[in-house]
């Protein structure tokens, strides 16, 4: 096999960590001979996390993707720049300007300010992306789902009203606690794919969906108008990853968002959720944990062709020998 | 004598230095028996240093007055704030944004970030700067000159070419070595007075010029459309303090600028250059240094009533002896 081209649709940080392995794995088996590889690795970023906060523009998933693949992440605790401080954030805090319970780390703040920044002289996300990624050789091209804002909202009850709360402030400063009624993208309406998303999707050997939570971080990116359509249309497999093993979401709270939208928090479950490609759905594999071995016969027969391999992203070794399953799964 | 009412037009540095001389001299004189003053005071700050900087907007002479006044300011340093650090800044370097020679301290940016986020809200500069001064016990009102934006330009030649510098460029990066043709202010045709700039000169009981800069600070602020007129219609007497002594600027670069207004750098001139309010100029008043005492007797008799004091603020008092000897003069 040629090197490949290949898109990934991915959130944050489980999205970081399989693209991480993804790159590991091309740099062993189509290495380009000065460390890098010769296969073209496009990421198609949710951005529905996205958000203004203290007068800046944050894009948390892209960040994630950014700093993990840059080798800048603090990897102890999960998220956000390794070696961080606060004291930025102390001072907004004091004058009364940000959410107190929404951290920005210095480092981070510097990525903030300067896409900001960026903006400001009016360039889109998508470029704004590429100047910041240029700071590292991260060997993987970074593109936004969207350069529109599209803002995922979540729609709860909290002390007896109904409110509409952005994803962040339910996701961080709710901790997910309240029931999510309802997602909706708030300026889909207007909104269409970043430029380079169709092209990639079209030029692409294998698609891959990322362990990447399937309500508001995969089917966000699959919301933006357009988008859906544009993956549909690729001569590529399309391949996915189940970020449930065993009943429960690896990160994050993903069984709070499959339950808005009334999916059981299972591989089987996110599996169908996606739908086989041969019956209008997305998938043309669908890569379960070994602990789920007991679905793939079931989604096989109808339509998904699955297999169950070890799933756990430990290490950047365990997610490249992940990357390289749903590889050769894609082959078949 | 009551508790005056008093308005200062002062710039950042040296403005902020005469200040808190000032407000510790009122503390003294009309205490409110719980650390402050019965006395108002009101000082009316340049704005024409202020710039937009990587997104953000940065007004150095506020920033001087507010952390100089909040006690939090550099004092070995001269500028910025105490116990300082830049982690953003180095953050924006490496991403190629901002001005590499500007430095933006990581505490500075925290209140750069609340001031954007809430000039971003709508919020008028004279509204934000109200904001910000509440985090402290300042005792004294920040008043920006004007809620527009006006900034600073140098007309100067560099490498052959004319060209047009913002202030803050040419005073830091090039150390104003480059000849100060020309200043301009940017935007001041539709520039009006902070709202509250003529009713607290209209209230006041004295006037005071602060040792600030005459041309890009003091010359500045009345520069604004109206202001001049603001301050020509006050009742009470309008006191001057040179920022000049025995031929040399006391701070920053003061002979640059007055170069380029064709004013000699001396006590003599500057009071000359200011004038007698008895002949349509601002003057009631001016304060010389001891070693500037020759000056005394001519400024006098040509209608600017003048004395020589020791007019260096090596500290709070010897600041607040100036601020006694200023309020003496205007009492007579």
């Amino acid at each position: 096999m040629p090197a490949p081209r290949i898109v990934v649709l991915a959130g944050g940080v489980g999205g970081a960590k399989f693209v991480r392995g993804l790159r590991q794995h091309c740099r062993t088996v189509w290495p380009d001979g000065q460390g890098g590889t010769t296969a073209l690795i496009t990421v198609v970023v949710n951005t529905g996390d996205d958000l203004w906060l203290a007068g800046l523009r944050i894009t948390p998933d892209l960040d994630s993707l950014l700093y993990a693949l840059a080798g800048v992440n603090d990897t102890a605790r999960g998220w956000g720049r390794a070696g961080e401080s606060e004291r930025v954030s102390g001072e907004l805090t004091a004058y009364g300007v940000g959410w107190p319970w929404f951290t920005l780390g210095d480092l981070d703040l510097g990525t903030h300010i300067a896409r900001t920044a960026l903006l400001k002289q009016g360039l889109p996300l998508s470029a704004v992306v590429e100047r910041l990624s240029a700071r590292w050789p991260l060997g993987v091209r970074l593109v936004p789902a969207t350069d529109d804002e599209v803002e995922t909202h979540v729609l709860v009850h909290e002390d007896g009203e109904a409110r509409e709360l952005h994803f962040e402030e339910w996701w961080v400063r709710t901790r997910a606690k309240l029931a999510a009624e309802r997602f909706v993208q708030a300026g889909a309406e207007s909104a269409q794919p970043a430029p380079a998303v169709a092209p990639a999707l079209a030029a692409a050997d294998v698609v891959l969906l990322a362990p990447s939570n399937p309500v508001v971080s995969i089917g966000t990116i699959l919301g933006v108008p357009g988008l859906r359509d544009a993956l549909l249309a690729t001569p590529a497999p399309i391949i996915g990853v189940s970020p449930i093993i065993g009943g429960s979401a690896v990160r994050g709270m993903a069984d709070a968002c499959l339950k808005a939208i009334g999916v059981a928090t299972s591989a089987d479950a996110v599996g169908r959720h996606y739908g086989a490609r041969s019956s209008g759905g997305l998938l043309d594999g669908w890569l379960v944990d070994r602990s789920d071995a007991a679905v793939v016969e079931g989604l096989t027969a109808d339509g998904i062709p699955s297999r169950a391999v070890p799933l756990w992203m430990h290490d950047d070794t365990a997610s490249a020998a992940i990357a390289a399953e749903a590889l050769a799964l894609a082959e078949r």
